[in-house]
């Protein structure tokens, strides 16, 4: 069954090897755990229903708490607690697009408001009821998990907006076809919030991000249906797809998705090259792309993060093995390790493996085969399980991202590291911080990183670690040329940030379109848009 | 110098030969040509200008004539017949965004509407004053056509939003790179214009549309200024460059522009193969671009395409030649030509044919190598100026262009060519109809559909031909899942057929975005939104 305060299976846990935890207190000191709460007792706590009956409305104790967070820092610190804030007043699983007009219906009717949910897996706050007076319902999407349509002619599959991951790939697997999009939490989240929060998959290389793929559909709103139809590209004027793309719930709730899908690829391999140093690593993968080598992905560690993979991997005399050759070849400290994806044709992934091997060459990259890759392809999506390993030996565990222009990625990765290593210092606590690129672009790339720090003795102060990191490092980066999110959205955590990256005007240009669908600003209120004047001092 | 009413260059004109003269009365019968207005008795119609004088204000007749119109068949006529309408009451070319600022706010302050200019190449009324009681400011972008900055590493470049086609090349080539947008207006239009209406490139298979090229810039609004900063991409909400994209003027006036550039390329070819059938053809173009064969440019012209392009091009006996080796290899009657094109590094160009040449063959296509391609090459901007040639000779023709989803490419393109090659029989005149297939995407295509007709023995008369064939075909094009336009945009001539597209909603979003930027609507009126509640009855 899912956990009802973490990532996933509760029957899947990863365990960290002993030199795993030996890297981890040598780096930033031993630690202690925190003591969780269990549910019964927070069931305990969630307040009677402020609902009217509706045959849809579950109201629930434990529907709620389930429904009530989703996956970032601060709600993992809640859930672990059980100092949750509010709980939606009931959670609603329509079954069709009707259901859901009924629900709005019935939340125009009655004053309430309305946050949708597909997988729970938001990192930025997305689906948190905030504080407010209305009563507030979760309509869940669980139960729209199917795949509706399929058109081999134009390559366009038709789902449920709440279908997760594996269920898009395996009903699209079964017809021969994939849709491509692997975000790291794939195995919960669901297509129509990559569509409302504009997620990227592992592989965009090669098959884009969400706003690629997403073809059209249908949105639920308080003013009637929005129907997107499906066009291969138009220039008859701005796009209304644009629109509902990262709209995170603001102006409807999506519930038909139309995705462009591809047949399954006749070959499909990982790769592994590292490098002597940083500079030649970020060189070669910059050239890689600007060369339009046709890859599936690429991902590229930074030295912290390729030592700390190689430490956590457990293996120690394999992974010995593998350093004395890479040492032997010229990558030792300071080597940063290259994944790439080859997908495609026969033909073209020869091509490309040759130029990329080429391209890799010359700035010393050492290849390794795909032994490596194939485990970082077994392995994708089980990296969040780390995250309960460690916060079961005191850890926590938050990432951060962004993306910008490759003029501006070495100084912006510098920032964010320094800031976050630092960033505990007054408190005498060192944070381990590592990086990865992983979505690349001609233009630029994503800049994807990892910090690591010790609970503090209770929950409170825990919170104001994560909250003094997190709120300094959002703010430079936005400051510095970055998105406030790469692959992740806005939600409630991000929303202060918004005004910086897009100006007055551009901010106005939103609030506009959401008041146009929302007026009375029913629909998840406090994401994307900040209610309050929250500003970033 | 410019011609004042037609495309292009005064100094260049293209002469049909004879084969084409016998090939077109054959088919729709031998005409007369019209009368042209000349400039000097348009310039004595024009009326005094209500514009209050401001220094970068220009009055006087001819620059009012030479901006009152743009390059749609009405336009044309209008230019021909020099029964023009409205003109501009003055024109404006500024130098800088503060000249921009500048004459936004005079326009604010003695309530002017304002159009923007950048190389008038319209053909959907984009850029023509519409019956109204303010006085009408045209802000021609002319002079803004500088490369202003370069930046190696992110590939991107800056432009002033007036710069033109062949200003835009030079200024990167002169730096060892290419934007490689190359729409048929390409010697006219301006890369401020080719944002503001979604244009799309012959080489878009591998430099992508303009929306892909688009990364920032800046606007001008009467709100303020608009600045879109450059990110490789990003999750932070609905993205504000999907909203200037296709706005045509109603948001605000772009001054500049930055765009994703390419180092030139090592390899470029084009090549050009023939299939005996439609279908055929129709399926391998398919299969290329389903298959991602890195291709740069696709082209699939039509039975009757490909025997007018043949006749049109001269030389008989070299064409007779060609056509007794295709016979011979089985492409007769019936028989569809296609050009496509190769660009990269010289494996990628290798790996790309060897595929091209494959799918291609497995359908029966007859590869005739690159002499063909080059001469498409050669030509691929002249175009435009055929329509002088045929005008001389008596002849209208006019362009019509949509995409759909490939389930729907061969329904619809018999529906644009039936309606228009039957619409004219109430008056015994019979169109000559011919389609190519250029835009290529693994969920549809493009269909571009030219139409030949004798013009009437009036300037009315022929319009009227021209408006029953374009109103009852752009009809049918909504009504049958394709958008009004694939890369024309919406201008006038094709607001009232966009609701049908974008729903009652998508319109609202729509109305709701530029009147969050211009609430008096002085910024382009009655473009992209018909003012009038102009129905398609």
């Amino acid at each position: 069954m899912r956990r009802w305060n973490g990532w996933g299976d509760d029957q899947f846990s990863l365990e960290l090897p002993a030199q795993g935890t030996d890297f981890l207190s040598q780096r930033i000191g031993a630690a202690e755990p925190l003591t969780d709460a269990d549910l019964a007792s927070v069931c305990q706590q969630v307040p009677d229903s402020h609902l009217p009956d509706h045959p849809l409305v579950a109201t629930d104790a434990e529907i709620r708490v389930r429904h009530a967070r989703g996956q970032s820092l601060p709600d993992w610190l809640a859930m672990r607690s059980g100092d949750f804030g509010r709980f939606p007043d009931g959670v609603a699983c329509p079954t069709s697009p009707e259901d859901v007009r009924s629900l709005l219906a019935y939340a125009d009717q009655h004053d309430i408001d309305v946050i949708p949910y597909g997988g729970g897996t938001s990192v930025a706050g997305h689906i948190n009821p905030q504080a407010g007076k209305r009563p507030v319902l979760t309509l869940s999407l669980a139960r729209m998990d199917r795949l509706l349509d399929l058109d081999p002619d134009s390559q366009i599959a038709t789902f449920g907006a709440g279908t997760p991951g594996p269920l898009v790939e395996s009903q699209l697997r079964a017809k021969g076809y994939t849709l491509g999009h692997f975000p790291q939490s794939f195995e919960l989240s669901t297509i129509g919030g990559w569509v409302a929060s504009r997620s990227s998959g592992q592989q965009s290389l090669r098959y884009g991000r969400i706003e690629q793929l997403f073809a059209g559909g249908s949105v639920e709103t308080l003013q009637g249906t929005l129907s997107l139809p499906t066009l291969p590209a138009s220039s008859a004027g701005p796009d209304i797809r644009e629109m509902v793309l990262g709209s995170e719930g603001r102006l409807g709730i999506i519930t038909e998705v139309k995705v462009r899908v591809t047949p399954l690829p006749a070959q499909e391999s990982f790769h592994v090259v590292f490098f002597p140093s940083w500079e030649q690593a970020r060189t070669a993968a910059r050239s890689l792309v600007q060369n339009r080598t046709q890859l599936s992905m690429l991902r590229l560690s930074n030295a912290t993060e390729t030592e700390t993979q190689l430490a956590l991997a457990g293996h120690p005399t394999q992974i010995r093995m593998l350093e004395s050759f890479l040492s032997f070849r010229g990558a030792r400290d300071g080597k940063c390790m290259m994944t790439f994806g080859l997908t495609g044709t026969r033909p073209q992934c020869r091509t490309a493996l040759k130029e990329t091997r080429r391209i890799c060459g010359e700035h010393e990259g050492v290849y390794t085969g795909t032994y490596l890759g194939g485990k970082w392809a077994e392995k994708r999506f089980t990296m969040p399980y780390l995250r309960e390993a460690l916060w079961q030996m005191g850890y926590a565990v938050d990432t951060l991202e962004t993306a910008t222009d490759w003029d501006n990625v070495d100084h912006l990765l510098a920032t964010i590291e320094n800031n976050l290593r630092g960033g505990l210092a007054e408190l005498g606590e060192r944070v381990h911080v590592f990086t990865h690129l992983s979505h690349f672009y001609p233009q630029g790339c994503s800049i994807y990183t990892t910090y690591v720090f010790r609970t503090d003795t209770d929950y409170a102060g825990t919170l104001a670690r994560w909250h003094a990191l997190k709120h300094s490092t959002s703010k430079l980066i936005v400051e510095n040329r970055g998105t406030i999110s790469h692959q992740h959205g806005v939600g409630k955590d991000h929303a202060p940030y918004l005004p910086i990256e897009k100006g007055a005007l551009g901010m106005r240009a939103i609030q506009g379109l959401c008041h146009t669908f929302d007026p009375q600003q029913r629909l998840n209120p406090g994401t994307l848009l900040a209610t309050d004047t929250d500003s970033v001092e």
